[in-house]
């Protein structure tokens, strides 16, 4: 399971500031420290950029591109700063991310066909509320997947996240404990080996004691691998969680299992 | 998934001098501290008992049910300990257990019958040696089905232990992963709602840095929680890991998430 960090986000304040003063500098600290915490991706996540768009995706690209040569999850609804995002970028690359939203079928997911990369498909429907239980993401899963194929890419470059439920939802917890199942029956749903990621940080969305978050993400997180997951997209300063996600690979590692491993 | 405490045992010198002088203080405090710590259950460990093993495991039954209510799981490989406790017992009471090992069927697994209890079946070898993969697990599980169905016992009454394996072992940690599957699959093998175990201090027996047996025992318990194993063996004085079987639960929970459940 690789460890994608959320951490380079617009919503961050010294980010917004930086992308705005077009300053690379709090950008590239942000991004040493997520590598330096076990990142092995860094999504960057410039939000809609309702101003300049183009410009400011093309200044983050290329302010993340100087100190590391990370994968990079470019994260916009907005195709003018994905695609500048694309255009300027020269680490391996993923679009994050398409739905069955209207708007991001005819605008977003071509720009993976035009730049040869990854997407991710989130299981929404089309008015990108979530589903509510295994069965309709599993037939969103379908759909999506038509509407990939009709694209005319590759199976590999399609990953699916399922979109984690926040658990103090009504049902939350019951969604994520069947989403362990969407994980596990995908492949065979689907007919390939499709990749999956899955946003950790929406579980623990909204009020809630920090510690017991914590506990519940350590909890959540050697589920979702046992069932298979390719790419924990989180808050890679959560120490205590990484740390289980690294024990999670080792108990999955193909090699002779060492301590040295975690 | 209940939590069964494996800390009663009598290679802890305490213990083991508390039983020799029939004193039952010791047993009591360490019975309290399991049911403060958390414990569902409590695992009887009085091991062979080779001098005055029925008024040895009788007594331990008998200082343990004066301070709890708990189910208590009668842990011996003697027939004559095992029936000496289950006499005394008032407790809800499992036998932990039997195998293919010949002398196991004939003097352990009778007593389930006799005494009208549960038991926990071993997929280990006759010879008590440990099945190497998934396959080995699973025809085990068949033949041991078909002895314990010999017996004339009800279904309800068969908990199976897969048997973790030491991830120090060659390929161990594979072993571990595979069990994971067994478990998820003892279900649809056998026919019915099969109850699972597993004893969770396996996986890290042997030499290793103390911080990172307890980190490896927090990653694994997620998976083994949602494989769906009903009971836990365990130390139960880990508190993390247990904090961390607690927030298991909690997600698996058919009631509405809430805080105060974790």
């Amino acid at each position: 399971m690789l460890l994608v960090a959320d951490n380079l986000q617009i919503t961050n304040l010294v980010i917004e500031k930086a992308v705005k003063d077009l300053n690379p500098v709090p950008i590239q600290e942000m991004v040493k420290k997520c590598q330096a915490a076990g990142a092995d991706a860094i999504d960057i996540n410039s939000g809609p950029l309702s101003r300049d768009p183009e410009k400011k995706m093309a200044f983050m690209v290329e302010s993340v591109q100087e100190v590391t040569n990370l994968p990079l999850l470019l994260d916009t609804t907005n195709p003018k700063a994905l695609e500048a995002g694309l255009k300027m970028s020269k680490n391996k690359t993923i679009i994050n991310g398409f739905s069955l939203e209207p708007a991001k079928l005819e605008f977003i997911l071509p720009l993976a066909k035009k730049y040869n990369t990854r997407i991710i498909g989130y299981l929404l429907y089309p008015n990108s509320h979530v589903p509510n239980d295994e069965s309709q993401r599993l037939n969103i899963a379908v759909e999506l997947y038509e509407e990939f194929q009709k694209s005319g890419m590759d199976n590999e470059q399609l990953i699916i996240d399922p979109v984690i439920a926040p658990v103090m939802w009504e049902n939350g917890n019951i969604q994520d404990m069947e989403i362990l199942s969407v994980i596990r029956n995908l492949p065979d749903l689907l007919g390939f080996p499709v990749k999956t990621i899955a946003g950790i940080s929406n579980l623990t969305t909204g009020a809630g004691p920090k510690d017991k978050k914590l506990l519940l993400e350590r909890a959540y997180v050697p589920m979702l691998a046992a069932a298979g997951l390719d790419m924990a997209l989180m808050n890679i300063f959560h120490s205590d969680t990484i740390k289980t996600a690294k024990a999670c690979n080792a108990l999955y590692s193909k090699h002779i299992f060492t301590w040295a491993e975690i």
